[in-house]
C-alpha cells in the first residue's frame, strides 16, 4: 500500500518540520497522504488506530541525544516497530518576515530542542534577542507569520510555507550535526535482512539488581553484537530504576542477534522488540571470529549430533 | 560562608520553582541571598565567575529522566563538583487567578518536562485546554498572572509569590515521583566520607570502541563499586559518540573508588570528576568481599612486603 | 549386553587394582568377563577396537590430581564417551609376604602416584626404606609375591590375591582422600538426563590467543554453567599452548549446557565432547536465574514469534 | 656467593639427569659445586634449611605438561621464589652396554615422564622389549651400567658418565619438545625488571565458591596482564577443590601486575608470590592500551590531584 495514493503517513507537525523533510525523503511518500500530528504521541496512536499506515517521528539527534518522548512512547502503549530510519542534517536558518532585517530582531522562537544548537551564534549576532520556547519549529515558523515574534529557527524549506524570507542560513553552533529518524509501523515481520541492518528494542531490568547494565552488555558481547546506541530511562518507579533502549548492529533473524535476544528475555523482566531494518549508512558490520552465521549453523549442527550420536 | 548574611546562591528562576523550594531545604540557605537565574547554563556561570558560592539545579527527576542540560553544562567548561544533593517530592498543583474555574481553562503553561507528567491528568480534567511551553514553571505562574494564559502547572509554593490560587492539587500522573537537585560549588576538596557517600563523574570513551562501555563497567565492576546512575550523553561529534554520565556509590577518598577512578583515568580519553557527597537517602552500600577498605589496605601492606622482601 | 554373562570390561591391571576395585562396584559387573589391560592407552584401544564394552579407567584423585595418561589418551585417537562415574575412597595397606615384620621391611614398592599420598607414613614408619617404581600397585605386590621387593603399598583387596598379608592398614597421609574413575565406552547417545548430571569435554585453544580461557570460561557462565574440574594440559605444539579438559555440571540435552557448548564450538580449534553421564555423588545443582530450562524454552518460543510476527 | 668456589646448587640426581644439563647452562653453575638430590622436594628442602645457594628443578614439559610434584613442593612448606628459568631442548637417547646391538635390547627403563614421549618410537623400533620405570632417566642409565635392565632412556650427555654408549639418538616421538627448568632459592627482593619478565604465583581459592577461577582471570585481563601458563591442582581437601599455578607476564614491581597481585590477595583465600625472573625466551610483552607503566603513573597522580584539589 504505500506509494499508493491511499497511502497516509503522519509526522510530527505542523507542515514544515524537519521531520515532514525526513518524511519526504522516502520514495514512498511522494504521492502518499502525509497527516500532521500535534506531538509523537500523537503520531504514534495515529499507527497504533490503524489510521495512518505509518510514522515518522525524530529518534535522536548527534548534538542534544536522544529525544526521550520518542523512546517512551516506543517503550510503552500497543507494541509498534522501526521499519527505515532517515538520516538528516541538521540546517537551521533564522526565518523572518520579509523586510525584517537582523537588527530588528528582537524576538526569536524555536522549539526548545534548537535552542542549545544555536545558542553560540544567537549570542554573536543577537546578543539582545529574548528566546521564547514554542510547540515545534514550525510552529515557531507560524508565530513569525502571524507576528507574535520577530523570528523563528527552523528549517529553510519551512519559509515558503508560512511565507517568510532566510535572513540566515547554516546558524546551527557544531557543524555535521545530524537528527535520525525512524518510520514506525504496527508490528509485522521485519524486512528481509540487507547484511546492513540495526534492531532496536528495550530491556527492562529485573527487579533492583546491581550489575544489570553489565550482564545485558555481556549477552550481547559474548554473540559478538555490538551496540550503536544505549540510553537510559526511567522506568517511573523511582530514581535508579531504569529501563535501557538500545539499538544493535544486526537483523533479528541473525543467529548471534537471536542468541542474543533470548539471553535478554531470560535475565531481563521484559524486552520490547523495536524492530530490524536497514542502516541508513549501509554500513556493514564487522563480524567477530566464532559469531559468523555460518559459525553459528556449524556449531548447531555438531551440537545435534553430539546429542544423536555421542560424537560431533 | 555559606549560612553567613554574605553567602550568595543561585537556582533556575524564576522566583517559585521547585529548584529553589530545595535550595530552600538547606539550613545554609536561610540567611543567604538566594539569586534567580535565567537558565542552568546561566545559573552554573555565576559559579564559575564566583559571583555565588554555589548553585542549586535539577539533575533527574524518576519520571522524565535526566535533566540533559544539567549534565552537558557540567561536562564541559571550567570544572565544577558537587557538594550536596536534594531530593524533593514533585507535587504539581494547577494555579489560576483568583475566581478562575475548571471550567473556565482553555490555556495551560508549564516548562516542557512538567507536561508529560500531567498528560493523563489533564486529558481526564481539562480534555479542551491547549498546552503552552514555558522557560519554567514559575514563569507559567507569571504568564497566568499577566493573563496571557489561564492556568500554570507550578509547586503550590508558586501560588503566593504570583497572587494565584490553587485549582487543584497533587495532579501529577505518577505518585511518588521526584526529582534530584543538586548543589554545584567550584572544585574543592570533597566533603569528608560519612559512609553513604556518592561519586559523580563523566567518562568521555576513547575513539570509536566497541565495548568500551562493557570495559567502562568492568572497571567499576571488578573494585565492587554499583552505579546508581548511568547516562550517555552525545558527544556531539556524531550519532554513535558518547560520553556517558555515572553516579557511584562511594567517595574519592575510598581505595575501592579510588582504583576504580584510576582505572577509568587509564582507559577512557578523559574523565571529569564531578565530586563526592553525602547521599540524601543515607544508604550505605553493601560492600562485596574483597573490596572493603580494609581488604584493599592489607592487600597493599601486603604487596609492598613482596617488593621488598620477596614474600608476603 | 552389559550384565550378561558376554559382556566384557577392562581395567588398568593387573588384577587387584583399586581400577578393578572401582569396576567391581558396578553391578553389569558381576557376571561380566573382566580384562586387565598393561596401561590406559591400552584399556582404551580395547574398547576402541570392540574388544571389550568399555573400560574403567582413573581420571582424577583428590591428593594427586588429574591422571595425565587418561586425559590424553581420552583428548585423541577415535572419540570415546564416559558414561558413569565411580567413586572409591583411597585406603592405601602395606602388604607384605606371610611371616615378614615390619622391622625386616627394606624396600616398598608402588605405582608413582600412590608414594606421594603415603610419604609421611613411610617417614614415620619405615624411615631407612627405600621406595621402588612399579607400574601399578598390583603389580608392586606381585613383585613381593616374587620376592623381588619386600613390601607393596596397594589395596587390602591385593593381599588375597597374591598371597599376601596386611602389615599395616589406612596408612595414607591425607584422610578421605577419593580418586575418581570413569567408564568410557565408544560413542553412542548419552544415557537419559537423571537431574544431577556432569558433562566433559576437552576444549581445544584457537591459536595462541591470549586471554581464550577467559573466553571459555565467560561461555559457561554466561549460560549459568558451573564448572567442577578445569585442567590445562598441553598440546604438545610448545610451551604456553594448552587445551582445557573440563567437568561442567549438566546434561548435554540441557538447554544451558547445549547452548554453551555450541559458543566453544565456534571461538575454540577444536571441542571433543566426552559424554554426560550421572553424578556419583548425585549432587542437582543450583540453576542461576534466567538459566532454567522452563526460560530458554520461553525466550526460544519468544523468539519465534517476534521474527514470525514482529512482537513477541 | 654464586660463581664463587664456594657456591653450592641442587638438583634433582643422580649425575646424567636433563635437571644437571639445565644447571650446567648457568655460568654460575660452572665453578659451583653441584649437589645431587634423590627427589625435588629433597632439592627444595636442602635451599630451605640454607644448605645449598638454589635448585634446580623441571617445572613444565611441553608433551608431559607441569611437574606436579614441583608445583606441590612449591605451593606447601617455606616460602620459596625463582629467580631464574632455563628452556632445554628433549633430546632422549637411547644407551645400553658397549657391544649391545638394538635386537638384544629386551627391556628399557626410563623415568615414568620420558616413556609417552618415546612411546612411537618405541612401539616401531623395539616392538618386543618391555618398559621398566626408574626414579630418573639417569637412574635408568644407573641400572643399565649395573646390568639389571638392557637400554635406558635418557640424555645422551649421561652415557659417558654410566660408561654406555648411545645405541640411537633423538628418539623422541615429539620434534621439538622442551623442558621448563627453574631455579628456586630462598626468598630474596626479585632480580630487576628487564622488560622481559614472568611472575609466578599460586592462588588459593577461597571456599568452594563458583566462578572464583573467571574472577582470578577477571582480575589479570582488566589490568592488562597476559598468562602464559596456568594449572590447577587439587588442595587436597576433595575433588573439586582447587588452587591454580599462574605464570603471568611482567614483574612484580610493574604497576599493572602489583595491582592485579593485590585483587588476587583481595579475593583469594591465599596468594602464595613464587618470584619474578627473566624470560628465558627474552620475549617483550605487548602493552594493552590503557596499561602502561606511564598510564599507571599518570593516573596515579591524577587521582591524587582530584582527592587534594578536588580536580584532576
Amino acid at each position: 500500500m504505500p506509494g499508493t495514493p491511499s497511502a497516509r503517513y503522519a509526522y510530527l507537525g505542523p507542515e514544515g518540520t524537519f521531520t515532514e523533510a525526513a518524511l519526504r525523503t522516502l520514495p514512498a511518500a511522494t504521492h502518499a497522504e502525509l497527516v500532521p500530528a500535534a506531538s509523537v504521541g500523537v503520531a504514534l496512536d495515529l499507527v497504533r488506530r490503524g489510521e495512518v499506515h505509518a510514522a515518522m517521528v525524530a529518534m535522536e539527534n548527534s548534538v542534544e541525544g536522544a529525544v526521550s518522548q520518542t523512546l517512551d512512547e516506543l517503550a510503552s502503549g500497543d507494541p509498534l516497530v522501526i521499519t527505515r530510519e532517515v538520516l538528516l542534517p541538521v540546517e537551521f536558518a533564522l526565518l523572518v518576515r520579509p523586510g525584517t532585517g537582523l537588527a530588528q530582531v528582537g524576538t526569536v522562537a524555536s522549539h526548545p530542542h534548537a535552542q542549545p544548537q544555536v545558542r553560540r551564534w544567537l549570542a554573536a549576532n543577537l546578543p539582545r534577542s529574548a528566546w521564547q520556547p514554542a510547540s515545534s519549529n514550525a510552529e515557531a515558523a507560524r508565530l513569525v507569520a502571524r507576528g507574535e515574534v520577530d523570528a523563528a529557527l527552523a528549517g529553510e524549506f519551512a519559509a515558503a510555507r508560512y511565507g517568510l524570507v532566510v535572513a540566515a542560513r547554516q546558524i546551527h553552533d557544531t557543524p555535521g550535526a545530524v537528527t535520525r529518524f525512524v518510520l514506525v509501523a504496527r508490528p509485522a515481520p521485519a524486512p528481509p535482512p540487507t547484511g546492513a541492518d540495526k534492531t532496536s528494542l528495550v530491556a527492562f531490568l529485573a527487579a533492583d539488581h546491581t550489575g544489570a547494565l553489565l550482564e545485558i552488555l555481556t549477552e550481547f558481547a559474548v554473540r559478538g553484537v555490538n551496540l550503536t546506541r544505549i540510553e537510559s530511562r526511567p522506568t517511573g518507579r523511582g530514581l535508579g530504576r531504569y529501563s535501557f533502549s538500545v539499538d544493535a548492529e544486526g537483523h533479528v533473524l541473525d543467529p548471534r542477534l537471536g542468541e542474543a535476544l533470548m539471553g535478554l528475555r531470560r535475565i531481563c523482566a521484559d524486552v520490547r522488540f523495536l524492530g530490524s531494518y536497514p542502516r541508513a549508512d549501509g554500513e556493514v558490520p564487522a563480524v567477530r571470529p566464532g559469531t559468523s552465521d555460518e559459525q553459528f549453523r556449524d556449531a548447531q549442527a555438531w551440537l545435534a549430533q553430539v546429542r544423536e550420536q555421542g560424537t560431533g
